[in-house]
């Protein structure tokens, strides 16, 4: 378990981000025109692996249906601009004009709309007639107040998504969500997180969960660690998780639990390096946002850096790259990794000799050296 | 004990700095309003686990009260600015308005006042008129000869702070002070330090001490590197003094001598991340030197920048963020860890599913990658 | 095998590029006069354990005739702008002064003219006439299709060079290329690469290679770790691929392969330590490309970087330093390790007290502190 | 021995530099002023444990008189400017003065007269009117023609310093000092080195050397790690070279050969590291060429840079901080370690418990965190 002796009363694990490990190559390598990316969870297949985090800056109802169309899932967040507006696009343009030091102040202001429930309906009905599947994300504090509302405007894959999200949660003042009956009554699947380590990944899956986003939930990393001194680098929570899902397959007899890294992807490298640490798909923000369809205006924001007593994030400036389609599919037209990002995974599978998603976790990886 | 061996003739410690690790969320999270971090010692109990370090750049007596009346404990350095002067304010303009390249000479000339016995008797009076918990600091050299006036005055909680401190001091020309003497004759609780080994912080708790203030008291970390090349990463002297109070607590049939993090706290995230490490407590200098109250006007220095032989700190820029207040309860305007100290806390130990500190003490760790 | 555990579900292993080690001086020195660094390969002998890369930056007819006339083993790409244009000096003069945002799209139009079979003849012509070893390089795509040209112009040493080659090439759509026989049928030794592991360096030293090339073949690392994710540090390449040369030398009864670094070395000092891993010779791309005959005229770039779907590098400034004698046999006008890189290869051996190249594949090495 | 496997086929050793260690307190505290630094080797007593580097930057006659009458060593270079000029003064400015890019060039031709045997004489003779020990220093190359003259100049201490100097050098074209002899038939102490491993040195002390100089022998480190990709780390040479020490005393039956740290001393917390690695001395250049009264007026620089073919080093500006005695003696103006070096080493000898210099090597060291 990689036990380092900190003190003499304690010791710590050491864990590892995505950053300090690369995937090798084998002795075989392979045609990229060979290589599949596609996913399956429950009844959808993707010829994507990719999740969009729904996060106003990202996703918006255009572009969750311009994802689902290239192949992947979008993701609309149901507690955003879209269910606070009809038209949210003043806001929108007010959050991208603000100046640094007024962008948490905007961004109270807009967020402090009520949410409309006929909002959710309506949002929900525009994706669905354009033939995409049809995802929504609720934080767990909200999912018994709107959950009625969203399955009945016909989600069909159901987010429900947090900072950490556990499937024990302790409260003496509020009835805390009990997930699993949450559910079993479910009629669609679920995707929830965040959750970082086997155990907390573990108990999710019993909740009945489809898939478990691995991460901690949209927060802003560097903030978490300077704010509450929390830090869960994404390689170890990855393979940690994998093996839960590996240990939970054994326990339920078969059932086959998603692993969906949420967090730390910045570029089409580290996509391969989720995978290779045991990840089915990833959820990405940041460069999704730097699409030029994003509803951010070259901004990236979370709902935590909203938050009045403790904001733990900010407005932060991501630039406008390519077209959401260049993004994934290509072309790329600089090699940061920003762009392409599929083309660029097939291309790493291909040289390390793999065919498949599935198959491509079990890749060679190697810890970087400290230069 | 994570021995690595330097040289065929040497053998070094593996140490470790609050930067070094994180805290991790485990399989339950619970309601920040649930959390309390209250924290007692001897008779008495506070709401926030704070002390506040003795230096004039932070402590006043109005901050000393102010400090009290939020929850924490304030301290007065008795050999600092404000026993030597009737009225401080002229030299502490003084200082904040010096050049640079002046400070240490400025600093130098304001310390060079005798220290006024009636001074410590006022500002105690002030204090206990206040009615907050009466506590003052002196330096190990002069706890003999100022101790009587400290005590007459009514000290409450009596902190004897140096940059280590030992139950063992050796001297040719002067008369040491015997610490197990003198804390035995005493009425009042003593907080000593700074120790960061096991071994020098079970030598202070055998000397009846009711806390251990662990760190280079006061030194500031960079200059003690490079001057004397001496250099205590706190996250290992935190968890080996809390395993000297653990075999105290034993050998001792049952004394719990609390462990108070002194140094290296520079964002609400080091708080918790000291707590986790086995603190009870931490003193907090630079963090509290940036309130609007703060008698250093913005800028922060301890007494070893005064030497005049070896100076071993300088007069630093921290900036003036927030009052007191917001500093220590929020809300906090931004994202890195300079405010709301407690409500961060609060919610780090939430999100990791502990209610009270003495259990959070337990909470896993990692160890960071090097990104 | 220095296994690091990343998580529950998977390990790495801990792997080391150049700069993470250092040569050490052991009991004995040795005059830098009685050092010899001459190297063979096949019938062939060099004085200067140096390949260049083929790679037009750095390689042109005349600096592959300089080059071999100092010592060393010029290599031409045949698949370059030499084979495509009569004369090229345009196409180089307008990626020399393409502004950097253009010279991805400059770079493309540039190797979008057709390969001409009768320039490959002409180009090794010139070559032999000189009286130099004529050696020239494809990628493995185009080998099968060009090499009777090759063969037939009379080439003495056969480079098959791409990003990563292995033995065990799968593609549903061409047939690939099947090295054992091809380089069976051949009657000129071959060196073929990149390979990073010990099992494919295994394989492809079984198809009968004399060389391997150990590296990413030319891939530019840092996008490589960005847009692939995919990263081989040379120190731990190098190594593995020198056990494999070793194991190999004794399944074949004693057949030795030569290993050749080819990435990663800036400097005089990165040749030493090349060695000192195990290598035999190394291949130079940069350093050749500072000499003032370089065609690069201070620029830097590979093939890799004219990809339209993705590109994984880009022209690089490498500014132009000293003629090509001076930066392989001096003298060296600063201390930086670009020049007089033989004196500086020999002085190395000499502290260390060595004096040939495949005694000082035994010298110590140390890993280097992280400051 | 710290092995670590760098690749299938080798190995390396984790090395470490004094900025990867720190001294810790112990339980026990003593007053500086019950502290002693002196030292002895062979009938030389010296109240600091410093001798000078033999550098021109640092050392001239009335440098090393000065040294001498502070209570250290001070040691001229046999073979710098004093022995070639009969008033290097033009000289010196001419270095001080020369623009950067010409400076390589102006050290060149500085050096290029020749050494006249009277001025060594005139130069010794100086020393030793004015009451202090005679040191001298001589490269290994020049040993051989240069002793006698030394020798007859009444040199009291030997000095043989090279980058690395072994014991059995080898040379096909000229008969290389023998060390072993040479030493026996001296009547006065001879210093010896570079040497960095425990081999090395231990064959050096065999030689009857009394002292070794522990360091890549006033080679620039980092020119060096990027020129010959050699690096020796000086905690660990140190360390090593003490345990040969203690080898040797057990196998000569009681001679203590003296371990002089020569290289990697920035600090004077890097001196107290020094003595805690073990060594008894150090060999100053840098923090002595910044006293007001050193040749260099500001500049630093060594022989290594003046080589034609191969520069391994430059003329680098240290500034000029403060007079001899305060760099050595205080007092400080600064908390950056460059002054008051003793009174520095004093206070870390005291705050850890060590009264004199051979029981402060046993004191406890930290690998520090890399933060």
């Amino acid at each position: 378990m990689n036990q380092v002796e900190i003190g003499r009363a304690k010791s710590a694990r050491a864990a590892y981000s995505f950053d300090d490990i690369s995937v090798v190559p084998t002795r075989r390598t392979r045609d990229p025109e060979d290589v599949s990316t596609s996913w399956s969870i429950d009844a959808y297949k993707f010829e994507l692996p990719v999740v969009a985090a729904p996060m106003d800056s990202a996703m918006s109802p255009a572009t969750v249906i311009a994802l689902g169309k290239l192949g992947g899932l979008g993701v609309l967040d149901l507690e955003g601009l879209w269910t606070r507006y009809e038209d949210p696009t003043a806001q929108l343009e007010l959050i991208a004009n603000a100046k640094q030091e007024d962008s948490t102040a905007v961004l109270q202001r807009a967020y402090s709309a009520a949410i409309k429930p006929e909002l959710i309906t309506e949002r929900l009905a525009e994706i669905r007639a354009a033939g995409v599947t049809v995802a929504g994300a609720l934080s767990p504090q909200r999912t018994a107040e709107l959950s009625a509302v969203v399955l009945k405007a016909g989600v069909e894959m159901f987010v429900i998504r947090g900072n950490t999200v556990s499937a024990e949660h302790v409260s003496k003042t509020v009835e805390p969500l009990n997930l699993k009956e949450f559910i079993y009554q479910l009629d669609v699947p679920v995707m929830v997180g965040g959750a970082v380590t086997y155990t907390a990944a573990l108990h999710l899956m019993r909740t009945g969960a489809a898939g478990v986003l691995v991460g901690f939930g949209g927060g802003a990393a560097s903030s978490t660690r300077k704010v509450l001194g929390i830090h869960a680098p994404m390689a170890t929570a990855v393979a940690d998780v994998a093996a839960a899902r590996r240990d939970y397959m054994d326990e339920s007899g078969g059932r086959y639990v998603h692993v969906i890294a949420d967090g730390g992807l910045g570029t089409s490298g580290d996509i391969a390096k989720a995978i290779a640490c045991g990840a089915d798909a990833v959820m990405l923000g940041t460069v999704l946002a730097r699409a030029a369809e994003a509803p951010g205006r070259g901004w990236h924001w979370g709902q935590e850096a909203v938050s009045k007593q403790l904001p733990r994030g900010a407005r932060v400036r991501v630039g406008t790259h390519a077209p959401l389609e260049n993004i994934l599919l290509g072309p790329a037209d600089a090699p940061d990794g920003h762009a392409n990002l599929i083309g660029a995974l097939k291309r790493s599978m291909a040289t390390t000799g793999y065919s498949d998603v599935k198959e491509f976790q079990r890749v060679d990886i190697i810890l970087n050296p400290h230069d």
